[in-house]
């Protein structure tokens, strides 16, 4: 996964790029690009590091992986940390070693395209019907919405979700099932709370969800997920809840088939369990009416957790668990009793957004644009790499596409190469599942076909979020993915490598037309 | 300290009233108002009551008083608890007692007037001004501020907060110092996980905050209040921080005394601990400019603890940490890598509130009309209550009225029976400090002059919120107050009874003319 995150870091405010092209683990390619930038005086002696967390985060590497870099370099003597100012370059220079890479080219600051999922333009954000809604809102709030407000959320907003999910979901709730949270992290943290562990969780899936809830301590074992969703047999009595993504398997992209939704709520009735529902795109299918929550089957058992961060904009922190009723006290009990989280004037803006048909409008031209964005890719994969089968393409915002075995780290390297950032479908497999692929997460090498327990098939892929890239930027990130895709079998083309030399000669031109 | 809470609580919608005057603990009273309801037909057979939890809240009791009063009532036949649906009003209805206080009077059905501190008037939220930043703000916003933020809370946001803490409150720090969080309890929250117990606070406090902190793993011990604010003295080497309201002693009103601001630093340079400056009200001083805050003697040992919510509004849910930059990273991390808590449109709305001056002049305006209040209640107390004396006077939006020892209980009670709702100071007392009075919380009977371990002196009193009021309920407000206050020793006036009777038979006038 080495070459996905081309990438670079700020540094005291200036745009100093980290190169971190090349081959060995994330650690490793991180320390070298350091070495490099000190080494060649870009960072100068003295100079203090971002704190490893913010580099760990604008990298998007794990941040144990650079606080163990930054360790290394310190006792290598490249680096000093002092208590209480953080770690800086060490003022007496580590001796030039011009034996390493001392002439790797300089590559873009930034990775300039991106089709990273999860991440919507933020461009389409509608400014004007939104501070039009908070115009109204605030006009016409009571006073009272400016005091203490109720934990549970304004009464309006609830109002207002009950009925849009009613009709646009299918969720059967009263606004009093309704707790609106900060975002569906927040809900997740809250259920966690309340309902403690083991979660089953599907073997593909968000890892920060399942960071989120160990850090709670829930534990998460992985169920089976094929075409069909998730493989809800394998729930035990011993699980507490199980977290699924019934409309749009999150990523692999298939809705859970009718079987297997009445099954789980058969298997939570039963068990005395929860189904936790993760509705987050919901409101995006192209092909067809989007299936229903799988919480109107059953409210009692069925615990939903949506927010707006897909569908206008992940800033506002406003999102919503709709729960059955014996849930809610505890629930409330967890996120404190004097504690609202969500800003109440937003609340009243996003309840008037709803109300006035502004939300249905934007839902809407979201979906004219990612259906446009999906055929698109669908096409340019026809034209230029009909060898590469796309799935998950009915619904949400982003497709797989699938690999021949063992090209998955190469493909995602390659694309690096090309300015391209994306993810592989093995960064979203549960440690547990890909346990027999290979020991740390650093050593992953793609997968390889039939293998693991159980002997489920190992899946190569990329995950394509086609809403990322700002409108002007896709083309482009759709030629660069094609370029990176392996050739098909036979006498293919010679204008695409399928892997990427490790320690490039030269800057390679980023997007030259093919 | 049953007459405090005179109140009410919507079930089902209705506004129907629960009658809570009468003698006894909390959840007795609740316990025989319940039954009355029930008996004189206004909550039917079959009548759902609202969670105990929200019964609790609309009538400012514990959770447990509630939750026992129901559990209660179900043992005796007067509700039913099914899983699931809640707790309701038994089918088969209990047999009428008429022994048992039938004609108790109808009283108002929420205290018309009402001293609580903690809680702004909202009406004074600044709706307009507010409006033209929000618009500013997201007509100027880069599209990134509509995407993933950055945990830490916008740039700009605490670019401004750096600039403002510094000019108005001596705050030392650089932006990166600053960390955005969902209000002031939420700072509290991410220090409690990060700090670990136990800590120091001051003997007078919010119960909120040490409830907070003790769910949080997190035990506190009372430090003695006097005049010059919290005995720094009393801290040990255990103590892994303190809490403080330096600028304005919450709530018996003293600013902490410069040679304690000193030795508290001190103390946390020795120890290797932290001094956590709740600096709740820092910008409401009257008359002269206000302490400057602890933070700026040592940034390195000082965390200050600030919102908006005594100077625009709670509901914003913004409130910030100014950090030791040795903490930035850990709190980052209790925070959560990709949660972001606060609103982004709202913090930019903010920056540009604070950059324009709009929230200078929120202040200023807010200051004006406290300082106004204060000047109002001083006179009404100088010429109705001569005998009672004022203080904490010089800053905040409440006051403390001393009383004579063992009347707290019986003033509050008498000011219920004025349709006021007001708190004693005792309300406010760290249980391991008020724990030689007297013992479980429900028997508390108001001090009694000198008690307690150390030789303490326990002190009865009022603590007066006069920023709460809108401004047409201000006078009554302050009247009602007057007519509750115990009259001056000897030959005083007969209109104000000290102490009400424990059953009136019938219902007084609320807000006769004195």
């Amino acid at each position: 996964m080495v070459g996905s995150w081309v990438n670079s870091a700020e540094i005291l405010g200036s745009d100093l790029p980290l190169e971190l092209s090349g081959t060995g683990n994330r650690r490793a390619v991180l320390m070298r690009a350091l070495r490099e930038a000190i080494r060649a005086g870009r960072l100068p002696p003295g100079t203090r590091l971002p704190p490893y967390r913010s580099l760990a985060a604008d990298l998007g590497l794990a941040r144990n992986t650079v606080a163990d870099a930054y360790a290394e370099l310190v006792a290598e003597g490249w680096l000093a940390a002092r208590q209480g100012s953080g770690t800086r370059v060490a003022e007496r220079a580590v001796p030039r070693t011009p034996a390493q890479r001392p002439r790797t080219p300089r590559r873009p600051a930034r990775p300039l395209l991106d089709l990273v999922q999860g991440k919507p333009d933020p461009s389409v954000f509608p400014r004007t019907a939104w501070l039009a809604s908070a115009r109204r809102a605030l006009t016409r709030a009571p006073h009272d919405a400016f005091g203490p407000g109720d934990p549970q959320g304004r009464p309006e907003l609830r109002q207002a979700l009950a009925g849009y999910l009613a009709r646009v979901r299918g969720v059967r709730a009263s606004p009093g099932q309704i707790v609106l949270c900060s975002g569906a992290a927040h809900g997740l943290r809250l259920l966690a709370e309340v309902l403690g562990g083991p979660w089953a969780v599907e073997e593909y899936g968000l890892p920060f969800h399942r960071t989120l809830l160990a850090a709670h301590g829930v534990g998460t074992r992985p169920l089976t997920v094929d075409e069909h969703g998730a493989r809800v047999a394998e729930l035990g009595r011993t699980d507490r809840a199980v977290l699924l993504t019934p409309a749009h398997q999150f990523p692999t992209g298939g809705p859970l088939r009718p079987e297997r939704r009445a099954a789980v709520v058969d298997w939570a009735r039963t068990t005395g369990s929860l189904v936790v529902e993760d509705d987050y795109d919901g409101e995006f299918r192209y092909d067809r009416q989007p299936v229903g929550a799988v919480q109107g089957l059953d409210p009692e058992h069925v615990v939903l957790v949506g927010s707006v961060s897909k569908s206008l904009s992940t800033t506002l922190r406003i999102g919503w668990l709709v729960l059955p009723e014996r849930l809610v006290e505890p629930v409330l009990a967890a996120k404190g009793e004097r504690e609202q989280w969500s800003s109440a004037t937003e609340q009243l803006t996003l309840a008037d957004f709803i109300e006035s048909g502004a939300y249905d409008r934007q839902v809407r031209r979201m979906r004219q644009r990612h259906r446009r964005r999906r055929d698109q890719l669908v096409a340019a994969l026809e034209l230029r790499a009909p060898q590469v089968r796309v799935t998950g393409i009915s619904a949400g915002l982003h497709a797989v596409l699938e690999l021949p075995p063992g090209t998955e780290h190469s493909v995602v390297r390659a694309a690096a190469w090309q300015g391209l950032a994306v993810e592989g479908l093995g960064d979203y497999l549960h440690p547990a599942a890909a346990a027999p692929r290979a020991g740390g997460r650093d050593e992953r090498v793609g997968g390889n076909g039939q293998n693991g327990q159980n002997g489920r098939l190992r899946r190569d892929g990329l995950v394509v979020g086609y809403a990322t890239p700002a409108e002007h930027a896709y083309p482009e990130a759709l030629e660069a993915l094609c370029r990176a895709l392996p050739p098909a079998p036979g006498p293919g083309p010679a204008h695409a490598p399928a892997s990427v030399p490790a320690a490039p000669r030269e800057p390679g031109p980023a997007h030259a037309p093919a």
